[in-house]
């Protein structure tokens, strides 16, 4: 496997082990800037600042996310890629957990040597 | 604009265009054998034969889009497209429409010189 591939796979488990132990420091580092998040149904969720934001909303809810990686496709500096994504979420101090699951198509690019997300279309619904 | 892009555009007018008067063969050519659509809460919709069944499953509804193309990235052989996206569904024979309104990323592909479309992440969502 070539080592941006595996640059990118990196990524993603790191993106999931800090979702998942509440490090929304190193998850900020994983994307650009201008990083844009799509979901279905809302207005597009543009910058660092914005995921902070919708991250505190969740006010200490744990997110436990595995990914299953469909295809990743390296274009010298930029990437793309499709994810198989099972997400489960606990409120704090426990209660009843949400499972959501589904594909993400990713857009990623490569910013002095690193890899960071830069665009992400979230297809994920609520599994009952 | 680059050659590229101008194509890319034209090409999702056409899109547009002919799924608007219901030319199915017109969309067909415009995207790859190994297209995967992505859409909330479904499994991956796979390759050429799957879309136009889905499509004749409509029986005959008018599908008018219109897209605003919010960015497109040329990356050699590949591209990437954001567009925000309204869809007015009419059933054969009139009646009550249905609007779909949201995002879309997609991946292009130029195979044999002509862009189609490779992979798309649908995010629009019913409007009431």
């Amino acid at each position: 496997m070539a080592a941006d591939e595996k640059q990118i796979r990196q990524l993603v488990e790191t993106w999931m082990s800090a979702t998942k132990r509440g490090d929304l420091d190193t998850v900020l580092a994983l994307m650009a800037e201008d990083v844009v998040f799509l979901v279905p149904g809302q207005a597009p969720m543009v910058g660092k600042a914005a995921y902070a934001a919708a991250t505190r909303a969740q006010k200490g809810a744990t997110i436990d996310g595995r990914s299953q990686i469909q295809e990743v496709v390296v274009l010298g500096e930029w990437a793309w890629l499709r994810q198989q994504l099972t997400v489960v979420i606990t409120p704090a101090g426990g209660g009843s957990t949400t499972v959501r699951a589904g594909h993400t198509l990713s857009i990623l690019r490569k910013e002095q040597g690193r890899w960071v997300l830069s665009r992400d279309a979230n297809l994920l619904a609520r599994v009952d």
